[in-house]
């Protein structure tokens, strides 16, 4: 059975709180749990996190080397500017898909550009929580 | 059952002969193949259309107006620079997923650019043809 | 009798279809028949061509040098892109206005500029079906 | 009858003087003499204004405000830079049309940018004192 | 008794006529009542003074020089190009502090950027009529 | 009696060692103190926090949520590039008045851009110490 | 026998007509010609292909695929945008020499930048007719 | 004898007031007097003309017309913005050189681009009062 | 004997594992070991610190205040953004080293730039793990 | 007999030791010879001169001024900022043709820009020694 | 007597020659000549130094550290780039007028920016030969 | 014995003479000396050049090529500009190490930006002349 590391970044525990309007209103705990039945479809093993700390979301990364086989990061507002979670993926080379639930091409000009991109498989967005399990299907072939 | 348009653009019609490192070596037949596939299951009619013309694929995008519940696309090189293929896509309103098989965002500086991700649903990059697959499964639920 | 060609862009075949909020209801018909109108007024014999294709554009340009008095046109998205068309203006060195229906100074930050403008007598935007029939009126006094 | 005010900015009192290359030997009020006679064809009383000043400018478009039906305004170099006359348009929210004498695409990059088009309903450039003229017809149907 | 000189830039006399959704539906006038009102209370002796002429303000600028103890400004659009009155208040180098009804990050781009605020105290902006109590209040140990 | 959560970002705890020259001699608690002074006069109850973890004041702006009226910020050097901290204040949607003890156009080029200005009510620079005092009472016809 | 094929992008056939201070008098097929001659003397079969529209240029160049030992091309206005066309000489990797009849550093800023270039074997501007001779003789080595 | 208009712009009445250590103690006054005795010996007849309204300065440049052999000008901040005053000076072809007292190449970047510069003659700058006596020594050759 | 605070930022305790083509294959630990071997030969006590949490380094500077005699930083990503930590360093105006284990103007565009470089001594890149041990050589004169 | 005059700038004369993957292993000694051969073909006398000096370029340029007919340059990475070097060639006014040993658009983003190239005929790159041989070509016809 | 050295840079030994249309007709002997009957009107010894040779310029300012008692400088093209004849100028603390012949503001962009101008006292530009006289006169007071 | 070629660029053999403000109160002679007495101890044998033409150092640097055993180098202001030593380095692929002895990061903005230090193994800057000798233990390893 394959294992990946769920990572949420800062906010995202809010939603269904947060600008529902462009979030949607279902609660993370919500789509965590459609992810968690996906995910046993698929014979995969999730472990869940989140933290608005850009330090613990490094940190749980690097316990995923070598304990995960994937890693499927929503890294909210850290997709801009954190080049330290860019070279915490870059150092554990576990294959990683880049979810968003909005599509952040139709939003600020800021939110246009992902630092993290580059050191992933790819990038899904616009879906809502279906970005999520796209994601994850996206990350099977790969691990 | 819902009726898809498939759209792939410029130079795609080369796939598996253009550049293997990228791309991959599978034809843009074989993907469709595999595509089609899926869609029986999902109960989705798909169109499948290549053009290196972007006049061509506006006079089809056009002509999925009416005809079509969603679009699938992969616009090529045209992702970059064709205001007039985003434009036909906001004339025609109809639910559209944009897909790349490569991940633009670790490629050159003009490929991070997408015109035409503003005006669709979400995007999806870096998965080869299982983009396609990912993609079509995103239209889904907005058809 | 001078005679005047009329082009139009990408897209525009689709007015009163394509978002209304921006462009009107009046269908692209229903334009070149008032512009007719007008023409008729004036004594100039109008030939109609709208295609989304540039390259058919590039072709009709040419075809007017030594045939046409003069061109009005609305470039549609190939105003903020194509220097082929603005080559083909440049070579054919007709009198020729560039319309649009929408103020393109008020919408994206990419509409704000024209590649085609430098070429042409002068430009009207933002009058609706009418930037037409002022562009016929500008045309006029240079044929 | 509507009743219009024509707003001239810096150095167009001097036209006929200026640069007769780029904008004509024809006098403002040889311009304006024109103008009136289309106004009178359409039923338009107009009050024509020059000032070389910016707060003249702008105190003259407050005091249209529930006075006038409609602005002509040729901004002059005010166009440029002048969003204190940006923000008088705005304010007074009279149907307003912007006009140039010159192709202002054609000159120097700095007048390629208008920072007054974002708040009027159309803009008309390169035709001479046809621009006023046109304006004055593209101005009617907004009153 | 301090002597503060209040200084309302360009369109701030139309205020409740102008843009009421940004600007709030006061009058100039019964802001300044109400910054009377805290003056009296703050034993402060207000001048007010509105002008649309960048030239006049920067005049009154150097007339406060001696005659007053410092200046409450609200550039109006001259916040974003004025250089002159930049100079004009680094001239006299009176207390000064800066106020603007609206969040000016909130609004369009050139707004963002005030090329007077580094020669000020300090800058209030967002808080409506309010911003000018806040003004006055912070101005106070400065004097 | 309203809620207020003041919440300090990175440094402000070196208040009084930290360059005097620009932020002063004075001590965060002593800020702090006239601060509540203040509060009380207003009938506010404060709440202080200071963290130098951009993730423990996002936890504390999401803990604001249904048990704050308002906050009142100075995030620092997070005002200029931390969007999660932006994403935060835009999630709670909490009336929120930004402040910064120095002039912040005064300094720096990297200081003069706010990444959380556009999503608080206002906010307020220059000031000193004076600065908190001007944004708790911005702050209370808000709550 | 090397066969080689000859492409010339839009408004190249108008040559002789358009903008003769730049382009000069001579015709296309008068350079053909000429370039025949050439390709005789060097053993070489030429295939001339001119067209206004870019896919057409696409789909020629699909063709050369397999059929062709090498390519002169002269991409027009699209050397300035057509990410496209680059994308399909990369597909092919035949040997290309990239040709300009003007030099393309003396005129509009646009006109510098080629996106055509970095996947060539190397670029020649600014002699007119000549440009292609030279460009024949720099294939000769690479077929 | 030839007649020289001398124009000062904003805030050049306060010299000898406005920062001494950029612009020296010597009041305006005092400059144009060492002036008027060069000007004496150059036998030129000088009018001198200071004002702090870009409008003024155009009414007062329109007036030199057929009356004025030649203009030096400081135009002060103008130089950074007043598109107005450069198309003054364009409109009335009078042989012109601008000074600045200081050496605006050693200051804030917004003051090392001149708008006005390029229509005149030349530019004397960083040389305090004796700029004025190089520049009217510069522009005696050219009436 | 004299103090120094050894700080690692995020990533950096992956170091042996992480792209060993770009920074080795030493352990953090073996870079420390040698690293305090140099120490003790300049009679220089180390205490080493890492941490992925940007505000666990603020803390940690601060702490240093008043206990450290110099810093010795490899802020690793936080180079490149962390406008806090530079804050920090500046906050307590302790002699600092900057130092990187690779030549940080070889990689990526965005690690040419460092804005902590600016409040440090000076910087030493590109040296592997001898940068430490030359970053404390370079901090002994200035403790 | 016409007269060449061949330059080569800075670091030329290590060809064959320089990047052989990017200039070849060929001497610049073995370029010049079969230049040579190719010139006596032609009739044309070489006179090669290579330097590291700019200004010895510089004073070899102005040298040709009347002894040479023509020029054929190789400026090396002068190429990308010596105004000098292009000043030099265009005092002269001698036929000059740029040519470049490797495709310059292929490499660094600073090598796209050549400031000598605005000031001669055309330019030839990415063909290594064969450059200057078809370089050697272009000019014969502008001498 | 004081003693001045005069430095023209790069191909100012080419006057008279080159581009006369910009430069005159003038040789830099002739323009020296009258420079040295003005220098003995005003009691100043002139050693005048030409060079196409950046090094050689930044020798020959060195050399002038306790010689010469002021610096007369036109650096030709190295004006726009050499930052060592900048630092030059800087090192010896001389006195220094930097002088143009053209108006370089009239010019190519490049052209517009001066690196050697914020080191020196002032700038004079666009008088032709008198540029340089003006300059000396410039210079006299601040030996 | 590894021999070190040492090579200093312009300006600085004027040390201790320039700006010592910035470059410290040392001569040339005296750094060189300090370093000499580290080389003996390294068991290196130094030959140091310094020069201020741009061609002398790229000679120098040929020359070094199979000569020596690396280069230590202070490229001064060519550090800012001069692709040619920048090339010249990447040319002998010589073991380098790049000295500056301020911190140029703490300086103007043009002197950020290194353009050789791409082709170096690291940079060492801000220690005065402990950067040499720093420079030259970083060497050591290399060669």
């Amino acid at each position: 059975m394959k294992k990946v590391l769920v990572i949420n970044g800062p906010n995202l525990n809010m939603l269904g709180v947060r600008e529902p309007g462009i979030y949607g209103t279902a609660s993370l705990g919500a789509i965590l749990h459609g992810l968690n039945e996906l995910a046993k479809e698929l014979s995969i093993e999730l472990e869940s996190f989140q933290s608005n700390h850009e330090g613990a979301i490094i940190d749980k990364i690097h316990e995923a080397f070598g304990t995960k086989d994937g890693i499927l990061i929503n890294p909210g507002a850290f997709t801009h500017y954190s080049y330290a979670i860019r070279d915490a993926l870059a150092t554990v080379q576990l294959p990683t898909v880049e979810v968003h639930l909005s599509n952040i091409h139709k939003r600020e000009e800021f939110r246009h550009t992902s630092v993290t991109a580059p050191v992933v498989i790819g990038q899904i967005c616009g879906f809502g929580s279906a970005s999520y399990e796209l994601g994850l299907r996206a990350l099977v072939p790969h691990m």
